[in-house]
């Protein structure tokens, strides 16, 4: 949850009257999103907006990226926050010293007990988000694939056995080892790259809405769908849930066929994925000041995950084939 | 800003299905309220409500009396949340485990910047709840009242002067003064003892709604105001406009006159409110643990309040008269 920054009467009032939208009814923080603040506007004709005011862990110049890439998926089909445009056209102002933008209103909930109808759901989504997001003309490395890893684990190496004995070793190992094998040569594009259970709202068990791109950038389809199928078909206990895959990569494949390419490298790219989550969230854990309004996750989650994947003899512990 | 619990899917749905209400449309987890957990709810026809999740600082005995006067305010003309009953007729029920009550969804901002006209509107309100809730049938004691005090800062005492040195022994002053001329036999009744700008929904300069009755209770009414004016009439400086005082206490006067006995009490009883926002204020800065989801608010921001009051010759030092 998160609201780190508040807007005072004024600043709404002059933020809003740029839009040509009837005046304000109610403002409210929610909790949604880590990165940013978040409010929930209603307007006087009883139509709702999301307001994300964007805070210091997002690139201001990467902002353009990030909206142009919502305004082109929802201009094909691709149900997801449509960012407003001022009088003048514009779809980024300033609120609170802050760059800000206001988005269409999503309906949908977010799961929390996950079903395979859900992994279902989601498995097509992505494809659908990657099949249109395919002539999107903008380009964003992803500066959290396997060239940004070891970067990120030398900030944590040094305190990572205090955590969890002998961890630094065992991502010392896998690093190399994902360095040596990563694959090239696969279809890529633009990814989401973060579609957690969090940023995916379902009416029933279709998908109603996909949120929170900012992670979004130009890398290989089948690593977006190692991070789904990380963040999806793992248990509470983190016991592989195969079915739950067999649904999630079935459902994709549907939309759009995997190749025999894409399938082989599933399990090191499930590796990766794990690392990419197992590091971020280690250097959060370490860094993460006391009194802080959002508490980090464990990463120990992921080394748990990333042992799964390690272990399986290749794609078919997945339900595939 | 408080989501404290998570509510699943099939809790949700159960939940719900005991209103007599359209299916849930969307479900955010809201920054207000910072004692419960709060949602907003948006059905498929379009309304809005909140849901309340109370935890482990509210007594679920005390809920009846909490729910009962908003229903009791709101049939009398006072905007707040107005509780849902189920089809049987229920306004209380149980969510994750905890006691949850559905609400009517108020329109309308808190001020964050304060203005003199804010103030006649919100003194202008509090003076129709208290005569809205005259005919309030329960009662219910306020634990934090002059009798209340002594014991609170039994708990902080040993520590207030590493909070600020000298801070043990001029709380333990004020409070011997505060208990020896504290009031008898002024006006009082149902009491909001909570509001807070956070609590006050404006449209305009006009006031909206008023939320957060956890607090409420049977208490002198000129008490009430003066945590009112405590709230609302110190700049962020904590410099003491007299100008939102005088407007704050006329609105309220003109709804409900003031005897010159409550007049005169104004300043002690100022002290009295300043004192147990400061004795609440220091003990949670003590117990709070790091890493929560609140961060404790400053307790010699009261300190400051208190001393102004202290220094004061009379009800004049607020514009009256």
């Amino acid at each position: 949850m998160a609201v780190y920054t508040d807007v005072t009467d004024d600043e709404l009032a002059a933020f809003m009257s740029a839009y040509a939208l009837p005046d304000v009814a109610a403002f409210k923080g929610i909790a949604e999103g880590v990165e940013n603040s978040n409010f929930l506007i209603h307007t006087e004709d009883g139509a709702a907006y999301i307001l994300t005011l964007y805070e210091k862990r997002v690139n201001p110049a990467e902002l353009p990226y990030f909206l142009g890439l919502m305004r082109h998926l929802a201009a094909r089909g691709v149900t997801c926050p449509l960012p407003i445009e001022t009088r003048d056209g514009q779809v980024l102002q300033t609120l609170s010293g802050r760059p800000a933008a206001l988005f269409s209103f999503l309906k949908g909930l977010s799961p929390r007990r996950i079903t395979a109808a859900h992994c279902s759901g989601v498995g097509a989504a992505m494809a659908r988000l990657h099949l249109a997001g395919a002539d999107y003309p903008r380009s964003r490395a992803n500066a959290l694939s396997v060239g940004g890893w070891r970067p990120l684990f030398a900030q944590s190496a040094h305190l990572a056995d205090a955590v969890s004995p002998g961890l630094a070793a065992e991502i010392d190992a896998d690093l190399a080892d994902l360095e040596a094998r990563w694959p090239t040569g696969l279809p890529g594009g633009v990814i989401h790259a973060d579609l957690f259970p969090d940023n995916v709202f379902f009416r029933g068990e279709a998908v109603s809405g996909v949120i929170d791109f900012y992670f979004a950038c130009n890398d290989l389809y089948a690593y977006d769908l190692a991070i789904l199928m990380n963040a999806w078909c793992f248990e509470p206990g983190f016991d592989f849930n195969v079915t739950k895959a067999r649904h999630l990569l079935s459902a994709y494949g549907a939309v759009r066929p995997l190749s025999a390419e894409e399938i082989a490298a599933l399990p090191l790219l499930a590796r990766g994925a794990a690392m990419r989550f197992l590091l971020t969230r280690l250097y959060d854990w370490l860094n993460t000041p006391a009194g802080a309004l959002v508490r980090p996750k464990d990463p120990l989650e992921y080394l748990r995950i990333l042992r799964f994947h390690r272990g399986i003899e290749g794609a078919g512990a997945y339900g595939l084939g």
